[in-house]
């Protein structure tokens, strides 16, 4: 049981658009043991559609097609998909209702007439009915294969998956061999010095398990993948190499699974009853929009202040006019007393501060741009870094988003 | 001229990585008008790499494939491409050399020894020389067709991609066939009503003319797509219809570019020398760092306060303890004090306060998951709204920056 994903839209072709729809639908086919094994992004024309369609009709058993459902005339995936399978567009008026009732719902009363267009189905589909859009998703079957038609708008999407097409998924697309997936995360470790630490573990792996590394900036995840028929010896055997792994890397595994480095500190912080505050220059609220971005943040994370100018880091965070004089913005003292200030004005255990030139601009012969100070008032003493990026605007705020955090974890791993 | 890119790496087909790589390589082709017709993302295996490069061959000029290349042993790019070529794999005394310096210059003087496989080079290849990673890339001519393969991670394939491939493409592998893309960026009105305003306009453009709308939550960005032979009739036939256009509905267009939102409001403030600030609940930081995130938005952003706690907006933002006890946090009356607080410690002539429940906890019988208070206040009054969205956390704090930023846009406008 093989899947294959095909997403519609020049807008895809010439970069304008990231297509994040493939990895979330996945993420959620893997987890029915339904693998993914090709991925293919195509322009919004009949001929790429239907050459796409019969080449994923050949490899894989599920396809799953997004874009071009809209009621724009850009959409041509139902016009093309009828002809690949020689069948016919019908008005569907249930169909039409329920994208009235959507308007209606939405307070917007006069529907364009451009949406009747949506009540316009294939005639051999079941309608996966939209609760959160106009565009009707649609699912065929044929010669034991399952075909669905998404729309390409995110959400829309991820609706019509989860509610329509993976419960139709659970019970007839059932796989006979098992992909047992296991993770290790690590921070301030880079990908080889990794490989050498645990190069003997990895050369006594079975066959059925492969190790991967998949690095990020400050940050390695390890995924263990074994495939079988007996899920219980596939999870048995890959535990038991993962557990010297992290034994043999212990200092620098933040996470036995396959959470974000940020939902593992807002998880342990919570649990701890530890809290949380940042003050922010360079990283703009970039550390503070990653940790509020968990859900449940609410509890160890108190605030930020992004203190971008001199002025509100006196008044917001109480740091000294004449540290900022004598040192500058981007100094550890001035870090020293954010970080500092931040604890105090939110009421927190922890608190991070960041000070630096991110770049382009803003550079100076002593202070290039990269320069970045982080500094972490724990419970019982303020830290402080200087580290010198040399990337761009969005690499340098990514580094130092990751740096901070890091520092952060070492230091409530050694107070607690 | 046409381009097709490979993406290799099984965390790309299970989900955990979002292919963000092909987006930024079809960018950067388009510039050179080569357009991209095909993306696919394979498996870390031999097989699927070969038949991917043999379907990409045939179909494509210009073939750019990542990933793979690292010094894991999971990286098997390089000998299966090899084996496609029929050529083999030689040590490079030169990549090694530039290898070791990369871990000199980063003051890691031990090299782990897994390294030395990097100079291992295809026979047939020119060495695309990485400065800031240890895996080089290689470029492959054959009959008349380029093949380049490139590291995985994002920011050494960026760093090879401008420095190495993009420079040889310009000059050797021009296009006859031209393309001109021209953008109108839209708030505040939806896909369908968007349409229905312009579909006279739409109905006029001639057969080399096409319009493609691409919405994103609370966004709908035009783009007009001509292609022909000559550049300046392209040109001056689609700016003519864009102008058309964009007279239709100004009240909506923020752009006749294709800037992000956030790109526009930073601009526009900075060339009229008005300055903002924020004060974020539910969104955490996220206003201000996509703010921040524009390069020189220093200028005309001064700072945030993520006030998670109630005790923080008393103390930093001198919310009033009684408006808060009387209505709540997540209120209009609450959302106005914010942004006054923010205006007035972080002196600045706008400030946006966002305070609502992100979900998927936090909801009560009278305040739903998806209430959000949104304030602007601005020279000359305090806008404040109420919304009532129904999603998940991540689509939630989306809806609520673009509606903060769409209000702000609309108050700065008027207060002109």
């Amino acid at each position: 049981m093989k899947a294959e994903i095909i997403t519609i839209g020049d807008e895809l072709l010439n970069g304008q658009v990231v297509d994040t729809n493939s990895a979330w639908i996945a993420k959620h086919l893997g987890a029915l043991h339904i693998p993914v094994v090709h991925i293919t992004s195509i322009s919004d024309k009949e001929r790429a559609i239907q050459q796409a369609l019969r080449q994923a009709e050949a490899r894989a058993d599920v396809i799953m097609m997004t874009g071009g459902l809209g009621p724009t005339r850009d959409d041509v995936t139902k016009a093309a998909v009828a002809a690949y399978f020689s069948t016919t567009l019908v008005h569907d008026p249930a169909v039409l209702a329920h994208v009235k009732d959507i308007f209606q719902r939405s307070g917007r009363t006069n529907m364009p007439a451009i949406n009747i267009g949506q009540a316009e189905v294939l005639a051999n589909a079941t309608v996966l009915f939209n609760d959160v859009g106009t565009a009707p998703g649609m699912a065929v079957e044929r010669d034991g294969k399952y075909f669905a038609f998404l729309p390409g708008v995110p959400f829309e999407m991820k609706f019509l998956l989860e509610n329509r097409v993976l419960p139709a998924l659970r019970n007839t697309y059932k796989s006979e061999v098992f992909v047992y997936n296991s993770y290790v995360v690590t921070v301030g470790i880079g990908e080889s010095y990794l490989a050498e630490q645990i190069a003997a573990i990895e050369d006594a792996l079975p066959p059925f398990i492969t190790l991967a590394y998949l690095p990020k900036i400050g940050l390695v995840r390890l995924r263990f993948t074994a495939e079988g028929t007996d899920m219980e010896t596939l999870e048995r055997e890959t535990e038991a190499f993962k557990q010297q792994v992290v034994a043999r890397v212990k200092d620098h595994v933040v996470a036995v699974d396959n959470r974000s480095f940020e939902e593992v500190l807002v998880q342990t912080f919570t649990e701890t009853g530890v809290t949380l505050s940042t003050a922010e220059s360079c990283t703009g609220g970039a550390i503070s929009a990653q940790i509020t971005a968990v859900p449940g943040a609410s509890q160890m994370f108190q605030g930020a202040a992004v203190t971008y100018s001199n002025q509100s880091k006196i008044d917001v965070l109480g740091v000294s006019p004449d540290t900022l004089a004598r040192y500058g913005a981007v100094s550890e003292p001035t870090g020293k007393e954010m970080a500092e200030g931040a604890k105090r004005v939110f009421h927190t255990d922890y608190a991070i501060a960041t000070s630096g030139i991110a770049g382009p601009g803003g550079g100076t012969d002593t202070k290039a741009v990269g320069t970045v100070c982080i500094a972490v008032a724990g419970k019982s003493e303020t830290l402080v870094k200087t580290f010198h990026f040399k990337n761009d605007r969005a690499i340098n705020i990514e580094r130092t988003v990751m740096a901070a955090l890091t520092t952060l974890w070492k230091m409530f791993q050694e107070e607690q």
